[in-house]
Order: C-alpha cells, then structure tokens, then sequence
C-alpha cells in the first residue's frame, strides 16, 4: 500500500513513521511512504503558500494552487488507472471523527493521500475539487494536519498483512466484540505487593479466558458503557454489565 | 508547561515535536519536553522491558518495574512540592477519548508526564500505582502511544499563552460555540471557475460575520449533528439547522 502525505512539514512526517513497526514495514517493501512538501509547489519566487482570508479574520489561508499542484504531482506519480482519482483524506476538526471502522475501510485501497491542513485552514475551492474524505483526528484542536494524517498512516498500516510482526495481534486485542481490553500481567509474580491474579497462572485455559472477557465487560462498563450498545454480549454479561452501570451511577450521586 | 514523555522511541517523539510552532515555543523556553527511554532503566543488561503475559496469549507486555524506574527519576528531576505527584496520563485505547475540554484541563497543570504503551500494553500493577488519568486519542487502535502522546502536548500546548503567534487564533477557530468552522477563501478571486462568495468581498463586516454564522450552522448540521446539543444557537439558527437535518434524512431515504 502507498501512502502520499502532502504537508508543510515533510521532515516531522517521514521522522515520526520511520520508527518501529511502520519503518520496518517500509524496509521491507510491504508499505511506501511519501512526503509531498506543498511549498515546492508555490508560484512565487518566496516559496510562500498562505494569504490573507477573504473578508477578513485572524490568521493566515493556505492558498489552493499550491495545494492543487501537489496534487497534480501526486496523481501523476501514482499512475492510477485512467478515469480513476485518488482517494485524498483530508485532515481537520470539521471532519468526521476517526474510528477503526474508517480504518478498516482505508485499509482496502492500493493508494491514500493525506492533505495536511495548517494555518487556519485550506482555500475552500480546492479542497471541494480533490478532497474525498474530510477526517478529524477527534474532537480537539491541533497546531496542524501531521500529527492525525501520521495516525491514519499508523492505523491503516497495522492491517496490511504482514505489517505486524505477529499477525494474531491485529485481532486479538482491543475493540474486540467493541469491549475494552482487560488487565494484563507479567512477571514478577508479586509486584509493590501486588500480586497477580491466580487464575492467570492456574494454566486453565478455559477459566483464564472467562476471566478475561469478564474483566473486559466490567472494564467497559465502568470506562466506556457507550461503547456496550454495540457490543456482542451473552444474556449473563448483559446483566453484570448493567448492574456494574447502576452500582456506579449510585456511587456517584452518593458523592454528590 | 514541562512535558516528560515515557517512551520506548523518544527520538520519535523530539522530532515530531521540535517542528513548527511546538519546536519554537520550547526554544523561547516557554514550553519544557523532555522524552525518556523507557529502556534506560530495564534491571537487566538486555536492557529488555518485555515479557510474556501471565495466562496466556499473543504479544508482549510491558513490565512494571522499568516503567515504575522511569517515573521516579521524572519525578525526582521536577521537583514537586512534597506529597504532590505528577499527573501522569496512560495514552491507550483503554482511556477516555481526549476531547478540547480535557486539553483546557491539562493546560492548567504545571507539569504532565505521558506514559506511551506499547507491544499489548503495560503490567496493569504499575498503572495502578502512577496514573492519574487513562486517555485515548480517539477509538482506532495504534502501534503505540507515542502519537497520541505527541498530539496531547500539541493540544495542550496552544493554549498556554505565548505559544502561538497570534494569540486570537486559539479563540476564534475550530469549535467555538460547539460549531465546526465556516468555509474560508483566499485569492485569487476566482480559482478553477470558481468564485469567492461575493459576500466576503463586499467589506461588509457585519454581513460578513453574519454569513460565516450561517454557513458554520449549516456545516455542522450536515456533517457533525450530534455536536448541536451542546450548540447556543438562536431560535433561528435552531430552526435552519433542523430543515437541514430533515432534508438530509430525507436524501438519505431516496438514496435507499
């Protein structure tokens, strides 16, 4: 899978992804990573890519045709079937929020462009022109694009096959059945007098996994219940989920 | 603001951070960050910090005493008043979804340390014991914490005075009233066939003002309804952007 990053700051978005597992990935030829830097693609002997807002306003725009001719760039690059447009994610508050869904989505496409905004925005017209995906990291406010479009690169990246060093990890954790991963232990066996449960080191098998999706109901239950609507759950774990709700919202209007 | 980052990659997280305007509040000292190897302070000398999970199961964990090592040399180094411990935040996809009112309440805070998990998470005996807040960037799941750790501080950062250039920028932009923000235009006047709002060009300011209102009101309706309820918007507004719901209702059934 190939992914093309267009930004004002190349050097942050190649240094944060060729790290670790994403950088091993590049190395072995299963990713492609490109940082695209817009100001190569200005039209003024300063390299300069912002103006001033259309009637007026804090801050500075990032112009389109510097951004359009990145593009341009990109798609020729790409050399993408005839007819056929790239998929440009663009990142920024007003999109919709990321969720591995969008991940999983992503994940089925050869190619991805991120559009890394800055300033206080992007000219509107060019992103209507190439934009497909408006994507927002969350509900918060960065300084810029890179830090979400390094995320989506991350995200994505861990479903390509043979990304993850261990292919049973992309499955088995998080989000599984939308629950919360449950508490985990490793040695030593007593820790700051802490000990770790003994059904972990029963080496019961069956009675370890119980314990473990019980853990995971009560976990999100306690942190995430908004998460439990969607969730797959047994008749039994329905009820435990529900009673450790109840027991929590008592607890809190005890405290007011 | 001092940032201690608990890592496995702090040169991951210096580069990402020493770009732009994160890079030039820490060089006019108004912003500390500091990333410490997790791995400095391993008890063997593999300088290994991993370990099989008791029960069973793929992956590595991360284990408690190197982690429990690391926080005390950050605490030792900032020199907090007696009793009081550092706020230190756990970035999983176990936390709470970090949101700008969270990054408005760690602003406030002297110091934060960002714990970043890795492999399949951290031996939950010495998460019990230092952390203070358990966050997630958003529901995806990463190969690490480092890039939600990286976009806390970014967050964060803006909003401690002197760290943008332009103090209004914080204020008048992305979410103010619970409202995405309004489509913004540079020139040149007309871009691919296609014009600036003729409103915008008018010097109107009040009209102006008016429009942006109206279109962030519109904006959100359509892509990001349930951010409404939180809204203050007038009777009016309340009223255009419930037409645009329906209407939007209504397109999804025909498209059906």
């Amino acid at each position: 899978m190939r992914f093309d990053i267009m930004t004002l700051f190349p050097e942050m978005v190649m240094n944060g992804l060729e790290t670790s597992i994403i950088g091993r990935a590049v190395k072995n030829k299963i990713l492609e990573i490109e940082a695209w830097n817009i100001r190569d693609y200005a039209f003024n002997k300063h390299s300069s890519v912002d103006d001033y807002p259309y009637g007026g306003g804090a801050g500075m725009l990032m112009q389109a045709e510097p951004v359009y001719q990145t593009y341009l760039a990109i798609q020729e690059k790409a050399a993408l079937p005839e007819g056929k447009r790239p998929r440009v994610i663009y990142l920024s508050p007003q999109g919709k929020p990321f969720n591995q869904k969008m991940a999983e989505d992503f994940a089925k496409e050869d190619e991805l462009v991120l559009l890394c905004g800055h300033y206080e925005g992007i000219d509107e017209r060019v992103l209507e022109e190439i934009v497909t995906d408006y994507v927002s990291a969350g509900d918060y406010v960065l300084t810029g694009g890179e830090l979400p479009a390094m995320m989506i690169v991350d995200a994505v990246s861990r479903l390509i096959p043979g990304v993850l060093h261990n292919d049973v990890s992309a499955e088995f954790e998080s989000f599984q059945d939308n629950l919360l991963e449950y508490p985990q232990y490793s040695r030593p066996e007593i820790w700051h007098d802490r000990q770790v449960p003994p059904i972990l080191l029963s080496g019961h098998h069956a009675n370890v996994e119980k314990w473990r999706r019980e853990q995971s109901v009560i976990r999100t239950a306690k942190w995430r219940p908004d998460l439990l609507e969607d969730a797959e759950l047994t008749m039994k774990e329905r009820e435990l989920a529900e009673e450790i709700i109840e027991n929590r919202e008592k607890d809190l209007k005890n405290e007011e």
